[in-house]
C-alpha cells in the first residue's frame, strides 16, 4: 500500500527537500507518494517544521506520526490536536561529518597558504612548499564528540597533534593534555589551533592575549566552536602585531556578524557565516525515510519527543 | 667518534636544510659536526647538490659517501674523481604525502565553497551549507601510486569516489572504471575532477571539449598531474560557459606559466606554482639522515646510484 507522505515544513524549503526525500525514501525500499498537498485524511506522514501553516491536526485522521526536521521543537510539543509520535530532527551525520569536512578544510587551506594563490594579482610564480603536514604542529581545544572527529581525521592526515580538554582523554595519534595547568602546554608553539569548546563560563574568552602570545608567531587561529570563546579585541590585536597570521571565525558573540564589526574588513581575517556544522538536506532526509521505514516495519521510533518533558 | 658532515649542497639552501638536517641526525642518534666548510681530508659524509662547488673529489680522503639532495644524478655520475657510493634522493614521503595533503586541501576548498568566503568585499553573510561529502561526486583520473593514495584519503572523507585508470583496478571505496570505454562513466556527472595521470601519448589532451561535457555543470578541474592531460582552449571555453565552474591548475605546459597566458587572468582559475608534489628539506633530510645511519651500522645505502647504469 502507498504511503501518503505530506512536506508541510514551508514551500521555502520545499526546493531544498524535495530531491534529497525522494531519493532517501527511494533508496529506502518504501512505495510512497510525497507531496506539499494533500487530502488531510489521506497522510499517513508528515514531514513538519513548526512554523508550518498546519497548526491544526484534527484533520489528519490516520496520520501515524510528525517527522520534525529542526532539533528544536519547542513550538510543537503543547499542541494539544497533536496526539500521534513527534520525532525531533538528529542529524548527527550531517553536524559531524560537516564539521570534520570544515575543519580539515580549513586546517589544510592553512597549512598549505593556500589563499595566496587564490588571491594573487601580480601574478607571481612562487614555488614554494609548505613543510608536510607532519612537521606542521595543530592544537585542537575541546576533544569532545566535535574534536575527536576532528583529531582523527587530521592524524590520518598526519598533522603533529596537540589537544586539550578540562578531563584527561586518549586518542590515537594526538598529545592529549588536560586540566588548568595542561592548556599552556597544548598552545605552546601551536601553528594552527581550532577551537572546538562549548561555551562554558570556563571557557569564556580562554583565547586571551596571554593564550594567543603562547603559539607560533604567525600561527592561524580557526574557531568554528562558540563565539565568546575569543577575546575579540586580543585577537585583533595579535593579528595587528603578526603574533597571529591569520583567523578563520565561523562562530561569534553575535550573529550575524555586526556589518561595522572589524572582523569584516579585516584582510587578515575570514568569516564564514555560522556554516561549519549544521543540519543537511540529504542527512536530514535519511534520517526522516529511515524513521518511516522503521515505524513501518514496527520498530521503534528514533529521536522520539517525550512531548511531557518537552524534548 | 664524531662524523663531520660536510654541507655543500650550496649556500642558497643551507637556510632551508640547516633546521631539518640537525632535526633529522640528532633524530637518528648519531654524534655528528654538520657545516659548510670543513677541511677536505676531515670530511666523513657529503650531503651534495650536482650545481655544488665541490667538483674535484680528490682531496677529500676520508671520504665514506655521497648524498645527493636531488633525484638527478646525471651531472654528476660521470665525475671520475668520485670513487665513493654516490645516494640520490627519493622522498617518497615527500611526493605521496605532499599529493595528498595538496589534493585533499583543494577538493575540500571546492566541495565547502571556501573562496566565496576568502573574498568576500560585499560582506555577505549567507549561510548556506554545502552537501556532505558523501553527496559531492568526486572522480580521480589515474589510480597510481598518487592517485590511489589520495584516494584513500578522500574516501576516508566519505566523499563519492570514483577513478579511472587504464587497467582495472580495485580500491576500497571507490568505483573504479577502466579501459577507452570506461573514461565516459567515471567523467559522467563528476562534480569534482582530479587529474593524476602520466603524460603519455595516449592521456594527451584526455580532457577535451567532449569529457568536459561529461561533468556536472559547474565542475571544478584540479590538475596536479601533468600540463599536457588537457587540451586548454576546451578547458578556458567551457570556463567561459560555466560548464566547468572553477579549475585549479598547477602543472602547464609551458613552466613557469608564461605571464601572457591566459590562465593567469582568468577570474575563475588558480594557478599554484607546481607545488603540489616537491621534495621537503624535512623529510628529505630524514632521509639523509637514516642513510648515514644505515651506513655507520654496516646496512646498505638506500638509493644508491648504480653509476654504470647512470641511476
Amino acid at each position: 500500500m502507498t504511503l501518503n507522505i505530506l512536506f508541510a515544513a514551508g514551500p521555502d524549503r520545499w526546493e531544498d527537500y524535495a530531491r534529497p526525500l525522494h531519493k532517501a525514501l527511494t533508496d529506502a525500499g518504501l512505495d510512497y507518494h510525497l507531496a506539499t498537498e494533500l487530502p488531510p485524511e489521506e497522510v499517513d506522514y508528515m514531514v513538519y517544521a513548526p512554523n508550518s501553516t498546519v497548526q491544526d491536526f484534527t484533520p489528519y485522521t490516520r496520520l501515524k506520526a510528525v517527522l520534525n526536521l529542526w532539533a528544536g521543537v519547542e513550538a510543537v510539543t503543547g499542541n494539544p490536536t497533536l496526539t500521534v509520535p513527534l520525532t525531533r530532527m538528529v542529524d548527527a551525520e550531517g553536524l559531524t561529518q560537516g564539521m570534520v569536512e570544515w575543519v580539515t578544510g580549513h586546517v589544510l587551506r592553512h597549512h598549505l597558504g593556500m589563499d595566496a594563490h587564490i588571491v594573487n594579482p601580480e601574478h607571481r610564480w612562487a614555488p614554494e612548499v609548505p613543510p608536510l603536514a607532519t612537521d606542521r604542529k595543530v592544537t585542537i581545544l575541546g576533544l569532545g564528540a566535535l574534536g575527536t572527529a576532528c583529531a582523527e581525521m587530521l592524524s590520518a592526515l598526519k598533522f603533529d597533534l596537540a589537544g586539550w580538554a578540562r578531563s584527561p582523554k586518549e586518542i590515537p595519534g594526538m598529545t592529549c593534555h588536560s586540566g588548568p595547568e595542561g592548556l599552556a602546554a597544548a598552545l605552546e608553539g601551536a601553528e594552527i589551533l581550532v577551537l572546538l569548546l562549548p561555551d562554558t563560563p570556563e571557557t569564556r574568552d580562554i583565547l586571551d592575549a596571554q593564550a594567543l602570545a603562547r603559539l607560533a608567531p604567525g600561527a592561524a587561529v580557526i574557531n568554528p566552536g562558540r563565539g565568546p570563546l575569543i577575546e575579540d579585541a586580543a585577537l585583533l590585536a595579535a593579528l595587528d602585531t603578526g603574533q597571529v597570521g591569520h583567523a578563520t571565525l565561523d562562530v561569534f558573540r553575535e550573529e550575524p556578524l555586526p556589518r561595522d564589526d572589524p572582523y569584516w574588513a579585516h584582510p587578515k581575517v575570514t568569516v564564514t557565516p555560522h556554516i561549519a556544522s549544521e543540519t543537511r538536506p540529504p542527512s536530514a532526509a535519511r534520517v526522516v525515510a529511515e524513521n518511516i521505514r522503521r515505524h513501518q516495519s514496527g520498530a521503534p521510533l528514533l529521536h522520539q519527543v517525550d512531548r511531557s518533558a518537552g524534548y
